[in-house]
Order: C-alpha cells, then sequence, then structure tokens
C-alpha cells in the first residue's frame, strides 16, 4: 500500500546515522529517498561493520528501501546535475559538518535559488551557528557533552553512555519532525526554508525533566541506576534468575499497600516513611535494601506472574535475543525480512508506525551503490542513455 | 512568529509524558493544543514533583503553551462537547491504555464519524493490538522490556536506565513524526486515520544496530560502559578531575597515528592489532589499559584543548550544571524563560527545532487547569456564557 508520504521526493546528502535514520523513517513512510553518493567510494557506512554476505548490516538496515544514485559533487558537471534534482524535490537532507554544503555551492541560498519551494534540512552536531558550529561531532561527544552521560550509570559510578546512539537517533527523529511540520507549513505559503537541527540542542531538549529540575531548585540530577528521580518503587530488582522492573502507581490509586502484600512485608505497609511515592523517594535509602532482599528470593517470570495479576505495572530486563523472541514484538511484526536480489534476505527492524489506512510495508533492503542512477537521470531528468554513459565516462556519476 | 504549524488544532487527552511530550512539540511549532482535563483534579502529572512556587515543574516543562479546558468524559453531556470539539480539530491526541477511548465512547470509529477528516493518534506502552496490549505500561518497564537496559551499563555490571524518559520521549517523537505525515497524506486524500504507536515497538526502533547486528550475525549486544560497540577509541576516559569522550576517526582518514602523537604513545602506533578501528575493537583488552593510563594523567580541559588542536573529535563528559552554564547552549537559546501570571518566571528548555522563516517563540507556562474553558467554548462552538454556567453547575466542565 502506498504509504502517507507517497509522492514526496527527498534528496539525501546524509552519511553514517543522523541524517540516514532520520531519511529512512521517510522512507518507511512512502516518501521515494534518493540517496547521493561519490562514485566508486559511496557512503562511509557502506563499510561499516559486521558485514554478512558482502554487505554491512550498519547500512542496510539505515538505507533499505531507499534509491542510491551516484553523483561527484567535486565536479561542475555534477553540481549542475544535483541542482536539476533540487527542481524536482520536496525535500533535501543533509548531515555535513556545517560549511561543508556552502563550499561545494550548496548552501540553502545557493540552493533555494534554483527551487523556493524546497525544504532545506541542515543536520549537525551543534547546529549552524553557535560557538561550538564547526566542531566535528559523533555520537559519544554528543552524549558526553549533553549531560545524559552524568546522569546515566550505577550510583557513585563512572558515566555510562544509554546503549542506544541516541545522540543521533534523537536528533535524526527531531529532524524528521522539523521536517515534515516544514512541509505542513508549505501548503499554505508556498515557500520552502531552512530547519537546522543540532545533536547537542536535541539531547538537552530529550532531558527537559533534568534540567528543568536542576534550573527552578537547583538540584544536581544525577545516575541512580535504573532508578527514577522521583517516583519509587520505580526500577529494576534482582530476581534469582535475572532481573524484573517494577513501577508502582502512586498518587490516588497507590498500589504501595498490594505490593507490600505481593512481597510478604504487610509489616511496612503502614510505615509513616513509605505512606507515598515522594515520602518513598525521600526514604529511599531505608526501603531499598528491603525490597532488594524481598524479591531475589523468586524467579523473574514468577513477579511477572504475580504482580501482573494486581495490575501492578512490571516487566522483565529483557536481553536483545529474549525481545526479538517475543510473541508480542511478533504479533506486532516489528521484526521483519528485506531481501537483496544478489546478497538474499536479511532481517531489520520495522517501522514502528502503524497507519489504519496507509501502511508501508518495507521490503527492500539497501540499494547497491549507484542502483538506480541511470532510472533517476532518464526519468526525472529525461537523458538520454548517450548522455548518461557519457557523464559515466567522464567521472561525474 | 507564527510556527509552521499555525492552524493546526489539536485535542490532546495524554497524561503523564509520552502523550504531553509529542502534544508539546507539536504546540511549540505553533499548533493550537487543547488540552482537555478531568474538572477540579486535572491531569494526574500536575502533582508530580518537585512542586517549585506551587507549580509542578514536571508539569510546567511539558504543558507550557497549551491551552487548558475541563472536561467531564464521564458524563453524557462532556461526551456531546467533546465530539462537537472534534469537529473543528485536525488531531487528536490520546495515550491512554487501550479500550480505555472506547469505553468511552470517543474509540476512532467512533469519532471519525462526527469528523472523518481527523488524524486519531493513539499512543500506548504496548500498541492497540498484540497480546500486551492491555497491559499497564510506564517508562521503566518498556525500558526494561524493550532490552536497552541489558546493554546500558558497565561491563558486567548490573542494568542500567539510561537518564533520559526514552521509552516515553523516544515514543514521542515517533508519534509527532507519525501525525504530521498522516497530516500530510490528508492533502491530497482529503481523509483522517487512526496511527497506532506503542513504545515498545519504538524501543525496537531505536536500537536497530543492536538487534540488526543480533539477527544477522547471532552475537548478544551486552553493555560496553561507555563504549562503542563496533568502533574504537569511541568512550570516555578518566581524566585527572573527570572525564573527557573521544572518537577516533577510523576508515581512509584513521586518526591513530595523530591520536598515538597527542597521548605520547607513538611505540603504539604501528603496532599491527590496532591498525585499524575494527582490529582496535577486537584488541580492545589490550589497548584500554594502555589509553586509561595515558588519559587519566592530565585534566579534561587540557585533553579538549590538545585533541581539538588536530580536529580529533572529543568533549567533556557535562553535568546537567554544566550543560546548562555552557556558552554554546547559550547562543542556541536552549534555556529559556517562560511566564505564569501569579507564579512568575521558570526556566524551561527550549525546542531544538529552528526554521528559518517560522520560527516560534515558547513564551507562556503551563496553563492552569480551566483556564481556557470560557474561551474555548465560546470562541470554537460560539456557547453563551449562561450556557457555560450551566455546564459548570453541572459538573460537566
Amino acid at each position: 500500500m502506498a504509504g502517507p508520504l507517497k509522492g514526496i521526493r527527498v534528496l539525501d546528502l546524509t552519511q553514517v546515522l543522523f541524517g540516514p535514520f532520520a531519511t529512512m523513517l521517510l522512507s518507511d513512510m512512502g516518501a521515494e529517498v534518493i540517496k547521493i553518493e561519490r562514485p566508486e567510494v559511496g557512503e562511509i557506512a557502506r563499510g561499516n561493520g559486521p558485514l554478512v554476505r558482502g554487505l554491512s548490516t550498519y547500512f542496510l538496515s539505515l538505507n533499505r528501501g531507499k534509491k542510491s544514485i551516484t553523483l561527484n559533487l567535486a565536479t561542475e558537471k555534477g553540481i549542475k546535475l544535483f541542482l536539476r534534482l533540487v527542481q524536482t524535490a520536496d525535500l533535501l537532507v543533509e548531515n555535513y559538518t556545517p560549511g561543508t554544503m556552502e563550499k561545494l555551492g550548496l548552501g540553502y541560498e545557493q540552493v533555494r535559488e534554483h527551487n523556493p519551494r524546497i525544504i532545506y534540512v541542515a543536520g549537525s552536531g551543534f547546529g549552524q551557528y553557535g560557538p561550538y558550529t564547526s566542531k566535528p561531532a559523533f555520537d559519544i561527544i554528543i552524549q558526553a557533552m549533553g549531560g545524559i552521560m552524568s546522569i546515566t550509570g550505577e550510583e557513585g559510578g563512572p558515566p555510562v553512555r544509554p546503549g542506544a546512539s541516541y545522540g543521533d537517533i534523537a536528533a535524526g527523529l527531531f529532524l524528521c519532525v522539523a521536517a515534515l511540520a516544514a512541509l505542513q507549513e508549505r501548503q499554505t505559503s508556498g515557500e520552502g526554508q531552512l530547519v537546522d537541527i543540532s545533536m547537542l540542542d536535541c539531547q538537552v531538549a530529550v532531558q527537559e525533566n533534568a534540567f528543568v529540575r536542576y534550573l527552578n531548585t537547583g538540584e544536581v540530577p544525577r545516575a541512580l541506576g535504573t532508578r527514577h528521580p522521583v517516583i519509587a518503587p520505580f526500577q529494576a530488582f534482582q530476581t534469582r534468575d535475572g532481573y524484573v522492573a517494577i513501577a508502582l502507581r502512586g498518587g490516588i490509586k497507590d498500589q504501595w499497600p498490594l505490593f507490600c502484600a505481593i512481597i510478604n512485608r504487610l509489616d511496612i505497609m503502614d510505615d509513616p516513611r513509605f505512606r507515598n511515592g515522594w515520602l518513598r523517594t525521600q526514604n529511599y535509602q531505608v526501603l531499598e535494601p528491603i525490597l532488594r532482599e524481598a524479591i531475589i528470593t523468586r524467579t523473574t517470570e514468577e513477579w511477572v506472574s504475580e504482580l501482573e495479576k494486581v495490575e501492578i505495572p512490571c516487566g522483565p530486563v529483557n536481553t536483545i535475543p529474549q525481545v526479538a523472541d517475543d510473541p508480542h514484538i511478533a504479533a506486532r511484526d516489528m521484526i521483519i525480512d528485506v531481501h537483496h536480489p544478489t546478497a538474499g534476505d536479511f532481517k531489520v527492524v520495522n517501522t514502528p508506525f502503524r497507519f489504519s489506512r496507509t501502511q508501508y510495508k518495507v521490503e527492500k533492503a539497501s540499494p547497491d551503490l549507484g542502483e538506480h542512477t541511470q532510472d533517476v537521470l532518464s526519468q526525472l531528468l529525461g537523458m538520454a542513455d548517450a548522455e548518461i554513459d557519457e557523464l559515466n565516462r567522464a567521472g561525474v556519476i
């Protein structure tokens, strides 16, 4: 079925993770994403390990369903061809260090002359202005500088990096939101614009709660293992064979008495130190050892089964294989096969978007380098085969 | 200035974090977000600590700029009023446990009868179908069940929760992307649809790299402290006074020789075990102690200064106060004041969206409960003051 973004064309000048993750989301909703790559070399992430049957699984995952064309943007002819493609596109997405596109002659001011309706989305580590704008950035640098590593880890332990590349991934999501909002606005104004998304800004945005607490109370957020800063119990506990996460509802329907019954500690039910979620957080030093001692006595499955009976929110702390095998994940089709004509089938994570009327089905693996050059140039720009051959010989494509 | 979503009206039935974060993003781009709250009680998060000058900073951060109206959806009159509002709206966003809206008579099938153009966005822990659909969910449960806690933490240590509520926050971002894509699609089809976003699905989606590695190679991803699974060095190291993150460029422009020079260990530069990023990852057990020993000898600032000179990507591992004080964050206006008429000014995190032509400025604090009931009912539904007073007396609003 056609996805909700059918008919939207995206020129994709992105690499590695931040930009490609964003354009993957667009592609997964049916947008036509044309990835522009350097002839012969291709995007840098094509070499990222591990390789399976000759394909980078890293690249495969992020670029499934996209088209690939080669174009040498270091040549005048390459730039001219690119600007002709610009005239056919709705979005341009890039995540070079600021200044790179301008040096190529492809900055926003230059591109808009060729298509004032284009939404030019520039993603970067630190954004298009500000003192760090030209600093190189990778996920770990952004997660470090953004503060999240200082509030992730065991209590009193060293900083820890969240297990996903959230510096890139979160920014990719914000980029997509902004790109689609600008597209929406264009419906009425008829005009494109420049959208500037900084990975560091996005890190601050996802930590709104930590910043707001600090800025308005002065309390410095810190790493708390698996605990939540203002609710308790709301964390993972070791069981006889793993870990279980438990999150008591507080407030007017406080599940504390129920929880005390389940863990067989009715003696602490009426303890004034634990009367509500806020007090339990305040007195956590006393409470935590009691809970740890109780919960380690049974298996994760036993706890989940007991707690579910009384509707106390809980769940196992799963490994990646356990998630992949979960029947709910299967029922939601969250792991799917994509097909590559020569390398065969690969498993990737499906899009989490579920549209009742316009669901798009991800089916194709990542494109080979330049797989769609001929098609795109002939169909979008009406170029003849001979002309395309010549560009090929000249190293432009 | 009007934001890119000016003219888009959102009926907001969300609570706590997932839904409110999503509608905050919409509001921050100029959409009119009308938060529907229970009379007298209001949304549950209004009580979330810490309170400052009588306001929940938790609630304030997520609901700045929105409108609040009270409406008792347990009454027939309340439902009728709500359905009249539905006729004026573009989006309806809710994050109740699946089934709740249907019980109220406000499921998608029921709502669309009153406005076939509405985009009905249902966020939930596990989605609108699948074996866990009716399970209660909180961030910690979703982060546990989704696998991220098993790959976050110190090597060999217990599972750790990433320091932000990414179970909610990531899902809120995906929800926004999907909502805006459906809005885009409506431009051509003229029809609304149901969008189903599951927090657990979103957790799998953000870990695409971990899943793809596991699914196609069998290697089980695990917690690595601050390290990256396939590149090295790409992590934080302890310095004399803190931690510094360092991310060497690999590939054809491998910065390894440069890095060896900076850390004064030219002796390991040509070691065949460390020749490229992949080999350095394979031989990390040998390499890491050497690097730790070298980097602990100087301060974070000294390392950042040295490494920046040669353009090796790096940055300090900042605490939240350090981020808040960072001149780049100031230059990007990432921390702003919002004003509450009686409680005064509060600091919140600004939106990370930067639009060249349609930037929206977040200025107002969270609304008081029912602050806009009168305005919305009179302006959108043309109700007279007497009629509104009567609804008030009857406990409908």
